[in-house]
C-alpha cells in the first residue's frame, strides 16, 4: 500500500472510532480535525465534505469487519462450526479494533433509519449483504446435516442478529455484568431449535 | 389538568415525535421552537435548558409507553394473556402515539449509552424499570402455570427485548416487509420454549 492509503485508512480507523460514541451525524471534518490534531483543510483534502467522510467511513468500518469478523470466521469448517466462530468474532470486535462505543453498527442502524439520502443507502446495503453472510452460513449447515432441514434460515439470521443487538443495550447502556451470558444463553437456545 | 400542564405535555409529545427522527442530542430548544413555531424564548421559559428538555422528553415518553404500553397490558389476565398483549401494544405504540421514527427508545438507547450524564443515568433508570416490568411478567406466568418452573424469567426478558431491538432494525432500517411476521414468530418461539 502506498504511504497515503496508509495514512487515509490510519484516519478512518479514527474515525470509526469516534464515530462510535458521537455517531455519524456528530463526524464533521472540523471534529476529526480536532480529534486527529490535524488542521480541517489537511483532512479537506482527503474527504472533501463531511457526507464523503460519512461514507468512507462506512466503507472503512465494513472492510474492518470483514476482516476481524467474517474471514476468520471462514477458516471454520462449514456449518455450526462456522456460526459459532462469527458469533465469537462478532462478540469480540469492536474491543479488537479498539472502538470504544461498541458496534458501531448499532449506533449507525439506530441514527439513520430516519435520514434519508446516500449515507443511509450504503448502510442499508452493507446491513443486507452482512443478512445475506449469516443466512447463507446457515443454509451450509442445513446442507452439512448440522440444522434440520425445514429451518427458516433467513428466521434463524432475524434472531441472531436481534441477539446481537439486545446484548450490545444490555452490556453498553444498562452496563448488565451479565449480558455477555444472557447472549451467548440464547445463541444456545437458538443452536438448539436449528437441529 | 391546568392549561399550563396541557401546553407543556403537547409541546412535550412534539418533542418525543421529534427526536425519534433526530435523536435527543439534535434536539435543542431552537429546533424544537422552529419545529413548534414557537418562540424560543417561549421555549426557554418551559424548560430552561436543553438538558431540562431532554430529561422532560424521557419523562413524558415514559408517560407514553406506560399509558399506551404497560396499563392496558394489564387489563389482561396474568400469565401468558398479558405478555402477548404487552408485546401487541408494543409494536403499536410508536404508531398509536404519531411518533414518526418508530420506538424511540431505541434511538435514545444508541444515542445515550456513551454520553454519561443525568440524561443517561435517566434513561438507564426507565429501561432497567421496563426489564423489571417485563422480568416481573414472566414470573408472574410462572406463578399461574403458564411457563415453566425452572424458566429463567430475567433471560425470557432479555430475548424479548432483543427482539423487538431486531424488529426495529429490520422494519425501520432495512424496510423488510416481513420484519412483523419475523417478529412474531420468534415470539411465538420464546413462547412455545418457555411452557
Amino acid at each position: 500500500m502506498s504511504k497515503g492509503t496508509d495514512t487515509r485508512h490510519a484516519i478512518l480507523d479514527r474515525a470509526v472510532a469516534l464515530s462510535s460514541r458521537i455517531g455519524l451525524c456528530g463526524l464533521t471534518l472540523g471534529r476529526l480535525a480536532t480529534t486527529l490534531e490535524m488542521s480541517k483543510s489537511g483532512l479537506f483534502a482527503h474527504f472533501a465534505s463531511k457526507e464523503n467522510l460519512q461514507l468512507s467511513v462506512l466503507e472503512r468500518a465494513t472492510e474492518s469487519f470483514l476482516g476481524t469478523v467474517v474471514r476468520p470466521a471462514f477458516k471454520a469448517p462449514r456449518g455450526e462450526p462456522r456460526i459459532r466462530q462469527l458469533f465469537e468474532n462478532w462478540l469480540r470486535w469492536a474491543e479488537a479494533m479498539n472502538i470504544p462505543g461498541g458496534c458501531p453498527w448499532v449506533q449507525y442502524a439506530a441514527e439513520m433509519d430516519d435520514q434519508p439520502g446516500p449515507v443511509r443507502d450504503l448502510l442499508v446495503e452493507q446491513q443486507k449483504g452482512w443478512m445475506g453472510i449469516l443466512a447463507e452460513c446457515v443454509r451450509r449447515a442445513v446442507a452439512e446435516g448440522d440444522f434440520r432441514k425445514n429451518l427458516d434460515c433467513d428466521q434463524f439470521a432475524y434472531e441472531l442478529q436481534s441477539l446481537m443487538l439486545g446484548w450490545h443495550h444490555s452490556a453498553r447502556l444498562l452496563g448488565d455484568p451479565v449480558a455477555e451470558t444472557r447472549a451467548r444463553q440464547g445463541f444456545e437456545t437458538l443452536l438448539k431449535n436449528a437441529r
